[in-house]
């Protein structure tokens, strides 16, 4: 650590990013593919590998650690007065060829930040946590945050029994390999925590845009996915008037145009997104018989979410009946917005006030455990930027200037809250 | 044969049907796969076997036999007094997947007429012929109307030479292997042909919703094959707002559609079809990063293909700059419409007429050898009704009833040609 005398956490932070740099790039080799990013699945080696040097880091900061039956792991700095407890943290699982900062950063700048300020001013009065959580992403079950689910104890035993990865692995099965006991999933739960606070790049580009250091996370928004089949008729190309055609894909065009429209009409921070578009026979000179399409669109208030799910549905039926073809829809997700924990917003904003670090106030587009979280435990999250918003690949980059300020503002609220 | 005498030749091809209908059956039998139609490419151990039952059906219908150097096959009735001769036939290849009648119906619609007029008035004053074309479809390489190209004069010997199967083999090579010479391409030449006739079924469902008998071919339209490739940008579909995307499946959609309408607006026998779309990364939650689509589009007017080649990419350099995607036209096949002789429509059409056969003009949308020979021999087509339009498919089908008028008009028409 750094013997310049530091004026604040800040500085403090800021003379020992080092540390922080370090974590990074070891945390980044397990799961790492040569120019690919990085794979990293729950329960996996390459994840085991991550967890345990995590471990070692914990203990090498002065924290207990301990994993608990599902195989979160926990990194403790004990408060004097006890009392709740406040943690942070993130998940160490990634996307198939994620980058370096998703989860992950979470995960340091809570270690990081407990470390200096149990350097910087010894120790807290409440008792600090760190936490990495595990599955976040769905890395390689069907099912996305089952450690922060497990936590507030939101997270049946059954589907934990049941959830199978592709290769046909249990979760139960799967971490009991890691050494971990997850038909103890009732001793997961934590009645005791008092704040949860999360770092997390943005995985968008509007703070990079705007040249700001820190995003102050509103609210999670909230979303739907949707499968639709559109099924018309296959035609020879050549042969067939265009006034006797059932042509799908036109169809499933006129829908992705359509919904692309309403959420621009909407505004920000609404969006719909056709990401997948499949044909079929897939022939050059045959018209297409039946078309797949997703649908992912979004929104942080449920009114306007389910106004869109509203007028999407429509838009497929009116499609539908105007190109001639059927459609069916699935709904896939269904998730409502999350609010962020009002008191932890004004605290992580009068932080950054406090610590001059430029701010604003954001939706996250994308999913969090904080999420989850905030259905138990006071929530709220911060983000750092993301260069050109780049997320989910190799290319996803925060130069360690842009880690700082957040590890700052998160240490800040930290000490106000445990100190 | 029939001992009933038949008044005419429309009686006596009615009366006989049943030898159409074993050829139907017979030549079916090569290649058929157990429920997903023919697979016969050309120099394929199925197409060989073909052709040898076809050898044996000429020879047993009384003509002499020959297969020329690039393996079509030949079936000659010598005239008494020589001159212009008088050919029909159509290709014995088949798409994958294919149906009976495709080609194969033309080839026995010949087959069976020369043996009829034979039967019924006796040797001809002109020599007919049957001819089993190879290699119409590109069923094996590349390459279309192999053999009528040959016919005409206007197949390299380099293509022969050159042109590869997925499996590296060359034309040249394919065709040796089944016993032909294709380095003797000189000698498939013919100067000495006076008409050529192909019956071949519709493709289409104009006949068939029609309720007519025959249709009398004026033009083969023309065609473009363009691919074209938009590249925006992946972005996170959760993080990235509407206004900042670059959203290359946008774009896309936008181009079917336009180009749909386009062709619906000029009204037939324009046609336009998006057939094949293909998006990168493909992900629920990821905007379009790139994607591919075919276009083929047709007309049998020359100038009005022109003009929608200009339009079509006019919309889709319009899209690119609306859209914020670059744009890359790639032009694959550039064929101009043929229209056919109007001496020989004329013949078709008094010998329909004539013989009550209802009847409609057609443009074909598909293409055919007739758009080849055509170039140097005066030629028609005459199409039968494909049942609801099936082509190209297993349920291909056109009744027996509805194949007897056909070969009736084929028929009188060799016999005012020959006699």
């Amino acid at each position: 650590m750094s013997s310049v005398k530091a004026d604040n956490i800040y500085d403090y932070v800021a003379q020992n990013a080092g540390l922080i740099a370090s974590y990074i790039e070891g945390l980044a080799s397990y799961g790492m593919q040569s120019g690919s990013g990085i794979v990293r699945p729950v329960y996996s080696p390459e994840w085991l590998a991550a967890h345990r040097q995590l471990e070692k880091w914990i203990n090498e900061a002065g924290l207990s650690v301990r994993a608990d039956a599902i195989g979160n792991l926990w990194g403790r700095l004990e408060g004097s007065e006890g009392g709740p407890v406040i943690a942070s943290g993130s998940h160490l699982d990634t996307v198939k060829g994620g980058g370096k900062y998703d989860g992950g950063l979470g995960i340091i700048a809570a270690l990081s930040a407990i470390r200096f300020l149990k350097d910087f001013y010894g120790p807290p009065r409440r008792t600090l946590e760190v936490v990495a959580l595990c599955e976040e992403e769905g890395s390689r079950f069907n099912n996305t945050f089952l450690g922060s689910r497990a936590i507030i104890g939101t997270l049946p035993l059954d589907e934990v029994n049941n959830s199978r990865d592709p290769e046909g692995i249990s979760v139960l099965e799967a971490a009991r390999a890691c050494g971990f006991r997850p038909e103890e999933l009732t001793t997961v739960r934590r009645h005791d925590l008092g704040t949860f606070l999360e770092l997390h790049i943005e995985q968008g580009r509007l703070l990079d845009d705007a040249g700001l250091q820190v995003g102050i996370v509103e609210a999670i928004t909230g979303l739907q996915h949707l499968k639709v089949v559109f099924e018309g008729r296959a035609d020879h190309a050549g042969t067939t008037p265009m006034d006797l055609r059932a042509d799908s894909l036109v169809a499933a065009a006129d829908v992705a145009i359509k919904t692309h429209h309403l959420a621009a009409a909407l505004g920000r921070p609404a969006v719909a997104t056709v990401g997948s578009l499949q044909v079929e026979p897939g022939a050059r000179n045959i018209v297409p018989a039946r078309v797949e399409i997703t649908i992912d669109f979004r929104h942080s208030v449920e009114a306007t979410r389910q106004l869109m799910a509203q007028q999407i549905r429509q838009i497929c039926r009116d499609t539908g009946v105007s190109q001639g073809v059927t459609v069916q829809i699935e709904q896939h997700t269904d998730r409502l917005p999350a609010q962020m924990s009002p008191e932890v917003i004004e605290l992580l904003q009068s932080c950054a006030d406090q610590l001059g670090v430029s701010n604003m106030r954001m939706i996250s587009g994308a999913g969090h455990d904080s999420q989850i979280m905030v259905e138990r435990v006071p929530t709220a999250m911060l983000f750092v930027p993301s260069q050109a918003g780049r997320s989910h690949s190799a290319a996803e980059f925060t130069p360690l200037e842009q880690i700082i300020p957040g590890v700052a503002v998160l240490a800040q609220a930290m000490y106000k809250l445990a100190y």
